[in-house]
């Protein structure tokens, strides 16, 4: 390990992407429930531009166009919005809510579980993520994600990338910044992360939106952050857990 | 399981002599401080002293008289105050910090992990406690505690019995009140949970006060809760897991 990174304490991470891969599952529960409903939806579509319209959504949000609203939430106005365009009509409120919370049953990445595991030992982690408690909490009970703490934009009312989130970490942690590492698959993530004083981790996720036209996986090189890795247990690997 | 009980969701559980037993692991770091630094002090009082001192910090600060401060710094506040009392001088700001986290180092009851861990294959669990998320975090590595998520009176700034504290553990779990069940050794704690609509769950703990003449454990009958039971893995067998 880096001598630098001997005071680094805790690991905080990016979720959708960076420890579970979104895309594949929003489309594997789409198809299923699809068939069941007997409709011709292409669900790689649906699912990018439901992921897609989030960020909008949240910059009004950031920016008190809108007041705060949940990630639950903000699923639940964009479903509303595919749905009509889709032309996916009829739903009962329970099965909108359950759709909604497809977002909470979301796959880990392989290296995930295994990974957060070894780290937890050496480690506090937690999720700094968009995502609201409730839906963070649903993600590790679905995918058994060892957390030792919920953090992120719920606990602040603010959405990443605004400095908030990232100082809640370490003032919620009772550390210093640089005792706290964000981690990430996701250049604009850290580089706002680091401009709070935090470690920072890249890991590469290169399927995040597998072949699809909507997204290019960010890449980095070794120096680009203090930690460049190509899963959670190569992480684990660098950071001697 | 009780037929009412059915749609519980999530237990959430005061901490401090109901999950961990203060006392004795206070004492004892007492014992082994006080024994390296050659000083004679009663460290039951003392233990008990820091432990009474923070309700009236508290009601202040309930109270607006105070403003915010987190359970940690309560804890540094009083035993500033002990220290003096107890004539304990020439300590370096990191003996104190390391002192003040003895409230991190606190040993669960011999019953807790096992019981918890049964409880969260079936249900949500966090701490619902009045101390704050790093001080939640730090007893939960120390003492293995497999909590789902950390809730509790620092996301609301608020102290229990206040009610923001009892209404944000179903707000934060996009849970009904009624999915939620409090779980504390407390009758006090239950009650002011029950006036925001949780369930409650009551935990006999009789030796939380020791001998010590400074509190007298709660009882309670059956039916005088959801559930009343004699430890976690009761209120674990109880509740189905």
């Amino acid at each position: 390990m880096k001598p630098e990174l001997a005071n680094v304490k805790a690991l905080v991470f990016d979720t959708f992407g960076t420890v579970v891969d979104w895309r594949a599952s929003v489309i594997a529960e789409g198809v299923a429930w699809g068939k069941a409903k007997d409709l011709n939806i292409d669900w790689a579509e649906f699912a990018d531009r439901w992921r897609l319209g989030c960020k909008p959504a949240m910059d009004k949000i950031r920016k008190g166009e809108i007041p705060w609203t949940r990630l639950d939430d903000v699923h639940r106005m964009i479903l509303e919005d595919l749905l009509k365009e889709f032309k996916i009509a009829g739903l009962t409120e329970e099965e909108e809510v359950s759709w909604t919370h497809v977002w909470r049953r979301l796959k880990p990445w392989p290296d995930s579980v295994e990974g957060l595991t070894r780290l937890k030992k050496k480690y506090v982690i937690a999720p700094l993520s968009n995502g609201n408690i409730a839906l963070m909490t649903g993600l590790s009970k679905f995918g058994g994600l060892p957390w030792d703490a919920i953090l992120g934009a719920e606990l602040v009312q603010h959405y990443k990338p605004d400095r908030e989130v990232y100082v809640s970490a370490y003032y919620y942690l009772d550390l210093k910044p640089e005792e706290v590492m964000m981690c990430a698959a996701h250049v604009s993530d850290l580089q706002a992360a680091r401009r709070c004083g935090l470690r920072t981790g890249f890991i590469f996720r290169p399927h995040e939106f597998g072949s699809g036209p909507v997204g290019v996986p960010d890449t980095a090189r070794p120096g680009d952050f203090d930690v460049v890795s190509e899963s959670i247990t190569d992480l684990a690997q660098q950071m001697g857990a």
